[in-house]
């Protein structure tokens, strides 16, 4: 049986999760490939470490050296992570004619576009499944499974650490640091949490999901960003009184010769599949013009899942290198010369239903200024809710607006900050929920 | 540009379909595959009816041979249906070296082996995506996703039709024979619905994907089935009293060194995200070793789903044409040699939990003779409810096992039915449930 033999560069969570299944997997692995994957070498500063992987003697080496060098080694498997070493690795990896295959969303989302450049004039595949969404074959869908479709939109929740936090909230009531500390004491949260919570990890994702969508450069500057360490168990229960939970969603649509892709915390009714996904999970819905809406779900980061993607990737490269088929399909989904510059709306020029929260002093005609300010901004209000009066104190004026353009709304609500009887900063979610009226 | 000139045999709903996305829809795939998909000839009896589709002159023709002889036609596209004529075209097709796509499950299920064993010999490819779950790319997951895990279960909601009367059931109370002539009103059931409500057609859609994922042959006889004519508003309200609703569920799942495979109807939790897919909208969770669960979600049928899942198959044969790369993916997942004879647990020897419902005279002691019986048989039941005491009348009394083995279940049955108080022949629905104690 023909042997593909595979260099490993990092040998962390993922990178251990993929020798374990190319040697304790190797039998099914090969019956479906007709070939073997031949894990060769894994390079990893730490050799020392007990991983629970029995690597055969002098797999394991410190020197990456000893896997770009190697010209046995077919396919190079980037698992450091980061925009530094990492791209360098994979450069030189390309240059000497290896295929690569990564999980490392910020590298792809950030140096995509010159990664995949190289590999393109090298003739080899850079493959790069793992980086979102986990073991969910979004990437391989978006490009192998929609080819017949315009895509028209991508709606996901695609960092399991977001969701993991507001579940919590959700349930239990918490206060977002509460929560947060209980994710960093699950291992779902790393120490410093910026890249999860304030929503760069999500943008890394769907700054590639989206550029394999509609054929665009992968541009990550302009993708619009907002955490979630602002939510509150009062916004969520106002959201379930209304019939939405609150998720941390990516958004990404085709606005005619350009497109909307954001990230931040938004409501979603109950009956929307994606608002029943709690937990770690990820899911994503994809709409095409053939398909309508599909959607994906499963987990979305972890050791085996992860590396269950890392070697769907591998496999597809080993029968690219069995068949002589390389760059067979398209790393950005669309062949070369047809990727093209698509602008991104900013984000003040898009339009969305809105979910206010004023804290106001419950004072008479209170209500009416602040619905005067609104309208006077063009934006008209769908449903209002005042909870418990206290006379003189501050009270929670909730309202949902109809569709509204987001300049608008971030105008009305500096001049109702600014007003007398604003106890705190306005609060606003987006809400994506399309059985409302625009 | 190069271009692939493709043949259609049959235009009925999705070939029209394929034909409209290969016309309306070539800029968006030619920028994908960086070739034309060129639809050279569409073959059907019908030539005169109007599909909405503009065809150029000359591609629209009465007879089959112009597709089947045309040496320039690369892939043919059988849409004809049924396992007759559709099976010798192929046979045919292959034999002249063209590569085949189809959405036949009916065929695939019942002749797949056959077909699959020429086409090898002949070294040329035949695809089925969109014969399993429309748009949703389930086959391509199994086959090229998931080749880094070992398939533990398959449980889907496969058939439409079925999905769409029971759904139509639970939100209106209404009875079987009233939710499928409103189906056949909306048209989504046929005139003849056999196929759909007996389970048919799912166990067709089981028995390939079950192939897919163990790498077994296909084995459509030894698939249980029972249909959903007996799902009665009664069992839907007492499965939401315990917190479940009733889907018909295809199920396959490794036991050791066999399968199980059934199609039935099956109530679930709530919880589970399968219990919130209703109407015409179908969803499969698969469970890989490496993966956990995955579960694809959209629309199994239709024109444009469905053609969308054709051409998605085009496009991979289309690429295996530019490439010189036939047989690149085994058509039944595992490669030659590895696909085995794997067999299937007979539905006597399954385990499950099991809700009963009894009609039986209320007559002081009816509820031990009943629990005595199912006791004897080695059943232990978990919960019980009574409803509705009538002194003298029959009343339903409803029973969820503990898991317990089919043979036995039966047997118990029988012996109750039976009874001088038994009023009508005992209800059996299965769950699926692993929050269940066993």
């Amino acid at each position: 049986m023909r042997r593909i033999p595979i260099g490993l560069l990092g040998c962390g969570t993922v990178g251990t999760g993929v020798a374990k299944l190319l040697l304790e997997s190797r039998e099914v692995i090969s019956a479906r490939l007709g070939a073997e994957l031949a894990l060769r070498r894994v390079a990893d500063i730490d050799t020392a470490r007990d991983r629970g992987v029995a690597f055969p003697e002098g797999v394991l080496v410190a020197d990456a050296r000893r896997v770009l060098e190697d010209p046995e080694i077919e396919i190079v498997v980037e698992m450091i992570g980061g925009t530094g070493i990492a791209r360098n690795f994979i450069l030189e990896a390309i240059e000497r004619g290896k295929h690569v295959v990564t999980a490392n969303k910020a590298l792809i989302a950030a140096c995509g576009n010159e990664l995949f450049a190289a590999a393109g004039r090298k003739g080899v595949d850079l493959y790069f499944e793992a980086s979102v969404g986990g073991c969910m074959p979004i990437i391989k869908t978006l490009r192998e499974s929609l080819v017949g479709n315009r895509i028209h939109s991508l709606v996901g929740i695609l960092n399991g650490t977001c969701n993991y936090i507001l579940s919590r909230i959700t349930d239990e009531g918490i206060e977002f640091s509460a929560a947060l500390a209980q994710a960093q004491r699950e291992g779902y949260a790393e120490a410093d949490p910026t890249l999860d919570i304030e929503g760069h990890d999500t943008a890394h994702k769907i700054a590639i999901l989206s550029a394999l969508a509609y054929g665009m450069r992968i541009n990550l500057d302009d993708v619009f960003l907002e955490g979630i360490s602002h939510i509150t168990p009062l916004d969520i229960d106002f959201a379930a009184q209304f019939g939405y939970r609150i998720k941390l969603l990516a958004i990404s649509k085709r606005r005619g010769e350009a497109v909307e892709i954001r990230v931040h915390p938004t409501m979603i009714p109950f009956g929307n599949l994606l608002s029943n996904v709690n937990g770690t999970l990820n899911a994503i819905t994809v709409s095409g013009d053939a398909t309508g809406d599909i959607l994906l779900y499963g987990r979305g980061a972890g050791m085996m899942p992860t590396a269950s993607a890392v070697v769907s990737d591998l496999v597809d490269l080993a029968r690219n290198i069995l068949h002589g088929s390389p760059r067979r399909v398209p790393p950005l989904a669309f062949a070369e010369g047809f990727v093209r510059e698509i602008p991104v709306v900013p984000i003040a020029e898009i339009t969305s239903h809105y979910y206010f929260r004023f804290a106001a002093i419950d004072r008479p005609g209170v209500l009416s200024t602040i619905a005067g300010i609104l309208g006077r901004h063009g934006i008209s209000i769908q449903s209002v809710q005042q909870k418990g009066r206290r006379s003189g104190g501050a009270v929670p004026v909730v309202m949902l607006s109809h569709r509204a353009r987001e300049a608008d709304v971030k105008s009305a609500l500096a001049e109702i900050a600014r007003l007398e009887v604003s106890a705190a900063p306005p609060v606003l979610i987006r809400i994506e929920d399309d059985t409302l009226e625009s």
